[in-house]
């Protein structure tokens, strides 16, 4: 069994080694930025560990792979087009550095070249390898809808939003697992028992960058504490508060949601007061908790030996405590 | 062998049957009111009309068409963003009628479903269907890229046009009936001619386009003549008039390209004048007779009977002999 470092280095070396930049390079120099950015590579990894369960050569399950990452990448720069962010791992955001219409287009070869990629998955597995990943993109893109969408309401219930997190982010990582496995030649229970262990993985991801963005250490390069706050962005804390508040809390959150010009500081100081005073640290925290837990139960029932399955599970682990 | 009016109706038919309405609305409405609005289904038709040469099967390859046309569709979405179009046959284009987040993210899960819709090709052509679609999609993306980039030159030769229209125009047609010639059982080398009259058939519609904006029939319904030059559009028209425009009549063309508040009938009745003084119009109607003539040459080393490649033939001539 590889471990996460050396299946990294394996997949990073084949994102170097792949040739992003061609002509036009108005359309192929944001992919080419884009890709050597960078990130944790966490999706195409994955797909490898998942493989090397039940194979030793995973070199077949490499070009899938990248495919994904490639896709997720792509999701990151239309997002960043929608939701108006200049900034992305420390770096001037595609329609920043170039434009809108060049973030657009690039990002819709991006998704052409996903697709690409992933045509290179071996012939026997190629039809379910894409149906997959084409039923997991659209889940995707209906995630970003709800996620735009919750942003102009103030109804949103948890079980809507951990849906929402659900499309946008858990289904990739459980659908890059799966990828893995049916390339590797996993059973169909297997695989499946990957695929919601990615899922749940996933909901417990989320739901800790939901709490690093209030109680992360702010001392970690890059990441500004208090930023969901700060924007008003619907988090399951946010959520979690909005449906407990009552009375003079209530009349607190709703001042500081609607505050044209707070002051930033005092702003993320009070609403992590009354996320404090309502408790929702906890109801988070134990979210995370129970999806992690239920995260593990599905990586034990995958029927290889435990020692094969360490790397995953120190990887769920490293993603689970992380400080930033 | 079918007519195309029954094809089209097949194909009519089929998408009006499709479910492209789903939740969430926000994500999936603009694509219901997108593929409800008609069009002349032309690619489709090619791909059930080039699999009937070979098949009277035809229902296999009528999803991959579908598929097809959904992407064509997706491609007008995002270049009327791009191109900041406000009306598309007829009706306000999605980024009006929703917003530009809504056009983008409606687009990218259109770009999806025409690989849901092409995954449903027979499995023993998959492979070969989707590799050539995805390589004629990025194709299409690099000739857009390269039309919004000539917008902004002076200099654009009138070979970089060509290559530019082969790549967002032609190819699409080309792999349309290429692969219902795959579908239908085809040859290697007639579904290369296929390929080949598409490619050919498509430079000479857009050839014909130029045409038709300058010296079309004004009658024609929601055709406006002239609009082209109102836009200083590179058309095949412009590029040659500006390589060959000497002295005043350079000094004339550089005056109404660069007026900011022109007349609008001035305009084009001035710019029309130079290009009769400068003969380009009938150097694309022999451009566009040549690649017709091409076109038909390739249609006819299609090794089936005569009578069978009719209706391909008719369709052609309609496409060139159009009045809008």
């Amino acid at each position: 069994m590889n471990s996460f470092e050396k299946i990294s280095a394996l997949v990073n070396s084949a994102i170097q080694q792949t040739k992003w930049q061609k002509e036009p390079g108005g359309l192929y120099d944001p992919i080419a930025y884009t890709m050597g950015q960078g990130g944790k590579r966490i999706r195409p990894a994955l797909t490898l560990m998942a493989c090397n369960l039940f194979s030793e050569n995973i070199e077949l399950a490499l070009k899938p792979a990248i495919g994904i990452e490639v896709f997720h990448n792509f999701t990151l720069l239309h997002d960043d087009i929608m939701d108006k962010a200049t900034i992305r791992r420390g770096k001037p955001t595609v329609h920043v550095k170039w434009d809108e219409n060049t973030a657009i287009l690039s990002g819709d070869v991006m998704q052409i070249i996903a697709y690409e990629q992933l045509l290179e998955t071996p012939s026997q597995h190629l039809k379910k390898v894409l149906d997959l990943f084409t039923k997991t993109a659209a889940e995707i893109c209906e995630g970003q809808q709800y996620d735009m969408e919750f942003e102009q309401r103030d109804d949103v219930l948890p079980e809507e939003y951990l849906e929402m997190i659900r499309l946008k982010t858990a289904v990739l990582l459980g659908c890059s697992l799966k990828t893995g496995a049916i390339i590797g030649g996993a059973s169909e229970e297997d695989a499946q028992h990957l695929y919601d262990f990615g899922i749940n993985i996933g909901l417990a991801f989320q739901l800790k960058d939901d709490l690093l963005d209030v109680y992360g250490n702010t001392e970690i390069f890059g990441k500004q504490v208090g930023g969901d706050i700060l924007c008003n962005k619907k988090t399951y804390l946010l959520i979690h508060a909005q449906k407990a508040a009552q009375e003079d809390i209530k009349t607190k959150l709703h001042y500081w949601l609607n505050e044209p010009t707070p002051d930033p500081g005092k702003k993320i100081r009070e609403v992590t007061g009354i996320y404090n005073r309502l408790g929702v640290r906890k109801i988070c925290e134990d979210a995370m908790s129970s999806y992690y837990e239920k995260a593990i139960a599905f990586l034990e029932k995958v029927s290889v030996p435990t020692n094969k399955k360490q790397e995953l599970r120190k990887l769920a682990e490293k993603l689970m405590f992380r400080n930033d």
